[in-house]
């Protein structure tokens, strides 16, 4: 139940203020040249302590491969990654250590485990996506050999949002912002809450570009589906879109219908997925985040013995996880895609015939 | 590929046009009363040419329970159910025989298989959800067992949302409308539509009521990713929101959390659902569906061997697919809980003695 | 868990003397050109009451296609078969409806699920193998589109070995004997038990030509593992050896290694498989049945209520389950095979490139 | 295919001469007290340089617990375990760089991945079960709760079979001999092959104590089928008998099954296990391992490049891999009946609601 991912899997461990976290990523091709600088700079974008707004714990959240490399290169073997917690300070936490933080998985934790490590949310910490980064990137060292590139960017903060999508200028944003005339008022917004001892919420936009026809499996492990598998389960994740997704719904077959001509489709208001299998068209998608849970402001709550308290929160935290979620939705989409493409080698019987002379 | 769930999965077969669907549910409980009536109602709910509101192809679907029923009760071997199919019109299709329907699966299926049952969309087509339905039917016999109910109704038709959640009223609207005093105008925007040969989006929001704390998996089988794979997986769905979704994204996290109190959450933005698995309060999601793609206006497309032609679609078909995807939401969602109520057994030592004991 | 394979994967219903059993076959790639008369005839191989050697029940096992075939091929859409039971007398158990019979699975189910299809022995029957056979044939059939070919005989009847491997007389022997000098013998040991209201045991050799290197995914899906575990699995099986087996324990390392030259292996003590990986070189194995646990000497029992009762078993039963236990093991076989042939594709990156290029 | 185990499950990482090596082990309850002291003193047992009947490479196995446990006690979330290298000595292996060593994975490993980590077999090496051995010990802990005892010992070395089983005699046996009797000609029969450069294979018997009756998921995830699997899945395993194994197949019926009275079964030959399922008796099976691959005498083999050679190996190895072998046999044993016990919850309405309430 810590693992993801069909013929490319990977699971992770680790808790937010445990001796370490990492993954085993299973079932990677074997050849493929593992560039660990590269693996660290995606680290290195999702990594907190970079910015005002992030939260001031710093991690270098220095990965080390521990096996599946040999002189450079994939072996078919379980590829193990770890990185080790620097910087907790769990005495920020004993005075969370009976209550249950309103709006995170404290309360269902202590319900359903009986037992809690409260140190920064252990295991529910957002914290142990660097592991989903680390493998997410070796997955994206892998589609780049098949020419498929996966981008992201914050596509809304709060209440606005961003009007283009400018994916390079992402990049460079140190807010991962999409749009380059917003991005400044996105900033103020996270300022001004973060100021207030609030949070906000935001939302990100993922594209694959380059995705071959025929990714996905139906009929229950679509394309679309297992994406919105790979995006609800990331920390504070209320909402997936695939495509135009909600506004579909308000619009006309013959308005929401990608006609199709000799050169490919002509809109793509499916967001490259039809059947639940990508149809070589940009594959496209929103993932809306709820704003960071973890505010300074005074909030009601109850303990471990359902004494009802007023709390305050101490520590260090995101005022917008949409922000650092960006990275961690992309290295997810590489996941998925990577796995789709192993999993579609085999779907007829020409390929495999092909394969196998 | 075609299977569903972990504990309690269940693996569908069957094509639109072929000679019967169906499914085998595996890892039921032993001595679950059985209500073949149950099923058959449940069944009905979802079954074509109802009204004017759905397609006008008349399928009884009639299901038959062939093994893992034993004198009324479950045995814990596998429940394999039939549904033939009596009413199918292959001839209705040969005109798309060697074209791809703008919005529909043929494109990828061709492309991925090199080969594809074009009659009805053949396993693509909604027809297969009927074989959920059954599974769902059951799902929710266990889950009565357990005092937890499954609702669903139509929140929403083209861009006119229901107001109220009304899901007694649902159960008996032809549309399954939630909102009473927007039921006439739904069907109304469906009418419209049709008589102009197209077609309308839509939008379904279903509850779960009675779970109790503890559901789900975390990190990568959680309750909310594993019911938006559930949900995204159904044909036409484009985007899932868990509590208040998109809307959490615009909100500040003071106003988003939900506080609690000793008799429990004061309010439930986040649909019942914190760090993945279930609050034990109220699980509430919204499911969007685009409009059908099977539209009578003539569309541009291309043939299997990519020559540009006009498009004119013939046969029955929905008008809006939200209306009986609604039922299969809502059987999927069963399908959900319970599997991961089978799955929760086993968290603690203390259930593992208890159970043992 | 009534599921079997990882790419290629099937999945059994139904009992002894249900309405009818059956499975999904799913994963197999599209285009395949499906034979149904050859998989009757492999069905033929294994149905009952052919020979005084077998159960004196009677069944066609004819087997019909459902799904998942579109003018004669696969179309990579789940295929469901389904075959009626057609002469079940189930009265012929009500005298052990309260009686555990020894050797057999009533004991077990009934602690187990707290209910019992006592009918033949319900889902615990050896009758739910012809499913496997259903599918096993089509594996076959794609097997044989890559020159992969496998092949099965008895080994043994009791305490009496073939000394010869000829695959093709056991095709025509009735009792599939390997060895054309012991058929008789053995044929008379059966007959001498079946006299003596008795059973005997026996054992099957399998081999696969033709398999390619590299099958097999290490280190918990090996070849070996998996072949262990599918045969294990077949009803009254007790061991499996792989290659010279437990032979190999009473052996030095310098008997036993394999040596290679430019032209391959020079002996194939280890059955084809080094590591969990196929070697290239011809894959064997043996399978040992116990007697069939259905006599009808009286025997020392216990009933539902832990009475202690003397039993006399009536009905038809086979007196070596090891004749039609062989084609069972050489459906499995080519399963596994088929399977590991498809899981194999995306082993290492030049692969990937080559498939997608 | 790193992994193993349905929901206590397993994923391994590691090769014998990289940085470390190590495992996760996933679906443990909360609440278990870790002996971290037991975990080690397990990893002890199996680790290599302790007698002259073992290879001389010296490891300490200190085995490091990354995450999971919090305050001494499981908490339901991943348990990360982690083995650092110590003593490699890559060098050992230049001669091996670019030969098949005969018998070994060397082989099929460069002909599935194109690519090899030839340092000491790389993963394919034993060394890999350390990390068995640690989830298993872990597993023992679980078992030990509801009173399960998991057992081996040394059933046979060469061709000489122990003739009593004395479980408590094979704790203290430096070869984990289970017959006193025979302990120092079995030493005796070890010695000689290594001073002639040879190697000799032995046999394992694995003792499951106190296990409920209902263990198994029938008909694809049995008992028998599944402990078939993970013992064959052991490096150099040829064969697995479950009770009588083999010697079933040469008796009658009226010999083989076992009688049933008020308090039990009053014989064994099933080995605990009928119809796939736990019947509450001992569970006993028989592993056999062919000899070390590794040996010292010059042997014909071929390069990478197909060129043949004669081969004589350096290093150091086990001359007798059965010996460190049947602890990793009896770790298997106890994970595979600890995924048993937790997947068994749920296999009975009675037991859902007994759980729920």
């Amino acid at each position: 139940m810590n693992s993801f991912g069909q013929k490319l899997k990977f699971s992770t461990f680790g808790e937010s203020h445990g001796t370490a976290l990492g993954c085993i990523l299973d079932g990677l091709p074997a050849g493929l040249e593992i560039d660990e600088k590269y693996i660290q700079s995606e680290l290195d974008r999702r990594k907190p302590g970079k910015s005002e707004f992030e939260t001031a714990r710093k991690e270098a959240d220095k990965v080390e491969i521990l096996s599946g490399v040999f002189e450079g290169k994939s072996t078919g073997t379980p590829i193990a990654m770890i990185i080790y917690n620097t910087n907790q300070k769990s005495k920020d936490y004993t005075n969370i250590k009976d209550v249950f933080r309103p709006g995170h998985a404290d309360f269902t934790y202590f319900h359903k485990y009986g037992i809690r490590d409260y140190r920064g949310g252990g295991r529910s910490s957002a914290r142990e996506t660097a592991a989903r980064v680390a493998a997410g990137a070796i997955a994206k060292l892998m589609l780049k050999e098949l020419n498929i590139e996966v981008l992201s960017g914050l596509s809304q903060v709060a209440g606005l949002k961003s009007e283009t999508c400018d994916y390079e200028f992402a990049k460079k944003s140190i807010i991962y912002s999409l749009d380059p005339n917003k991005e400044e008022e996105q900033k103020n917004l996270i300022k001004v809450a973060k100021e207030n001892h609030d949070s906000v919420g935001g939302a990100s936009r993922v594209l694959i570009k380059g995705a071959p026809v025929g990714l996905g499996q139906p009929l229950y492990y679509k394309l679309d589906a297992v994406l919105a598998d790979a995006m609800m389960g990331i920390n504070a994740v209320k909402a997936v879109e695939i495509g135009d997704g909600i506004m579909s719904a308000s619009t006309l077959g013959s308005q929401n219908n990608d006609e199709i001509r000799e050169d490919g489709f002509t809109t793509n208001h499916s967001g490259g997925i039809l059947g639940g299998i990508s149809n070589g068209d940009e594959i496209v998608m929103n993932v809306y985040f709820k704003p960071t849970p973890s505010i300074f402001k005074t909030q009601k709550t109850v303990t471990n013995t359902n004494e009802e308290v007023d709390f305050s929160l101490k520590g260090r935290h995101d005022p917008c996880v949409a922000i650092r979620g960006t990275i961690v939705c992309e290295s997810m989409a590489a996941l998925v895609i990577a796995d789709m493409i192993l999993l579609n080698m085999g779907s007829n019987m020409s390929g495999v015939t092909k394969y196998y002379n």
